[in-house]
């Protein structure tokens, strides 16, 4: 932070509190959520949200994180009931109670999540959890098009079919997961699911999307039902973003993603995918399709300014499609500094409204300067 | 509104846009309820929330509403995907886009749903909706105590059942509805309950709940399949406050809901059925048990000073009690004036931050004063 000072909260790594009968926690800010899930494991209990990485539920919050499982359990914005926030002032509040639902004021609880620490600090975070289920399967699809892949995701989604996680990785991703994460599997756009619930209803669950991925192309349906399968290819997505960068030495990992209405998506990977052939740079589609959600991940040199002028180029190209289709500049990876200049573009005049209400709250500017809001 | 304007927004009824593909819609805020799922009913889509009044669509935005079928599908806060808002100022702004989901910046959407009109005007709304299920069911079970229903229907959340409706009906509102609504039910402590989902899932979620209501002394287990059985029951159910109502000459409904956490719920009920058994005003409990929000309705004679005091009391006792529990003060009737003085308990300092985003909004308090927060 220039000219400013830096907290970590990497030490409130205290689990305060569990209840199995409420499904619900209390948290320090610090706690992660791989520590949160070994934490609960023993009571039967899971917290949902998997953003990949091993992040901190209080960043989490902050950034309005989401991941994998959102299509069937909701983003950071469903799961926060409450939080601790530390204000400019230093005046310390709590956003909210551990009733499910309230009607009793304004809702500060989701003006602080995604707010990226530029309102206040948040230290504390009261979490919805889910009870493990009974049983989970995962599956494997090929595609001959990415087209085919996203209609089959979408078509799966409109039936409602209560299914847990839909992944889409591109035939780009596949080829980089087989050399780092020691896979054979074929080089072809893909699916991956994940299916939770009672035996019979993940049975059910997995005919219906078996007969709907056979109407739209796909084939080699592959199960993966014991955990050491399923660990492996969910393994194999979360290093997605550090297989792309290590096909070329000494790259860094360059990201962007955008959401848009679901039957719009087929449209935009198809956009994005016609960029991504013609950069120079290696590359990879990678989406939480079931949300409309996707990613590019650029293998950059990042010494060679001409390459990152190219994929800004078609960073900007995606944002403002997105934007153009009724979709946002950023599904779940958040402003920072990246998506400032698309703010506009997206709200209009609203963002006027998120000024005051920096101005409002932090009127001297402490809280995490630059981000989200020029200053 | 004392020396100011009120503004009827009834006539902006048009429902804009449907997507039967994206599964939602744009409505003008004048849009009811009932009108809404008319029009989708041919798609086969619904819109769930379901707050028993055919309430309009930006009323129930303003207000947080949730309703029977929340315990599934989500409140008002879970199921709007942006407003249009006109700001005091007269500016308007779109507050979000169609994407299920963003990290782009602060969260107006959900500042402005339960804000009351405090904020500014909601004049439209984009709406997350729903397939109509393949299979509803609907059962009616009675208890010997309410002790025993409200642990089954705790039971039946905490299993992580996806169940639609877990309705508590005490034995006072049975009887009252039996009388108003011509039924013939036996007037005990009533669970009732709705299953949505595919043939087999609705049926094994039906087998599920059977078994736990019977470990918790249910009794008379009884289905409706048909849809106007079901519809009979339901009606019932959304009459529940005119029934209490209609069991004194002259008298007026006078309600108050509370939401705590499940595992508290079977104290606070047996709590604030203590307190109605001493009453000398007929009232019931009713309440969406599965969130742990439940109602009281009195049968007040409005001119009756006493009366209103011993109401007050009682309501004063149930609200303090819900909070001290981890509770809100309203589960979903909002603050309006009646729940004001309960803020500051309920959310301690955050209160002077709400107050701070009013004033930041609202300056000169225009926009629906003294509602939510004291003049």
């Amino acid at each position: 932070m220039r000219g400013g000072v830096s907290i970590d909260l990497s030490q409130m790594s205290q689990i305060i509190r569990v209840s199995a009968e409420d499904l619900d926690c209390t948290v320090q800010a610090g706690v992660t959520r791989e520590q949160l899930n070994a934490h609960l494991r023993d009571q039967g209990l899971f917290f949902p949200i998997d953003p990949g990485a091993n992040a901190s539920i209080g960043g989490m919050a902050a950034t309005r994180a989401s991941g994998t499982n959102a299509v069937r359990y909701g983003t950071m914005r469903e799961n926060v009931l409450s939080l601790t926030v530390v204000l400019p002032t230093g005046q310390i509040i709590r956003t909210g109670g551990r009733a499910r639902k309230s009607s009793a004021g304004y809702d500060l609880t989701r003006l602080f999540v995604g707010s990226e620490g530029t309102l206040g600090i948040i230290t504390e975070v009261i979490l919805r959890l889910q009870g493990v289920p009974e049983t989970i399967s995962a599956a494997l699809c090929s595609f001959e098009s990415v087209e085919q892949a996203v209609k089959a995701a979408i078509a799966i989604v409109q039936l409602a079919i209560p299914i847990s996680r839909i992944e889409l990785l591109d035939r780009g991703l596949i080829a980089a997961s087989n050399a780092y994460s020691g896979l054979s599997l074929k080089i072809e756009d893909t699916l991956a699911f994940e299916f939770h619930g009672s035996p019979a209803s993940a049975q059910e669950q997995v005919e219906l999307v078996a007969e709907i991925v056979k109407d739209h192309g796909g084939k080699d349906f592959e199960w993966a039902n014991a955990p050491e399968e399923r660990n492996r290819l969910w393994k194999a997505r979360h290093n997605a973003f550090y297989a792309v960068v290590s096909q070329r030495p000494n790259a860094k990992g360059w990201s962007s993603d955008v959401c848009v209405p679901v039957s719009e998506l087929s449209g935009c990977i198809l956009r994005t995918r016609a960029l991504l052939q013609e950069c120079s740079v290696p590359a990879a589609i990678l989406g939480h399709v079931g949300d409309g959600n996707y990613h590019v991940v650029f293998a950059v040199d990042p010494e060679n300014t001409a390459e990152l002028t190219e994929v800004a180029a078609i960073n900007e190209a995606m944002v403002e499609h997105a934007i153009s289709v009724g979709g946002t500049s950023t599904g779940e990876h958040g402003v920072g500094t990246g998506k400032i200049g698309y703010l506009r573009q997206e709200h209009g005049d609203a963002v006027e409204l998120m000024a005051l209400l920096k101005q409002a709250i932090d009127p001297q500017g402490i809280m995490n300067p630059g981000k989200i809001l020029p200053v």
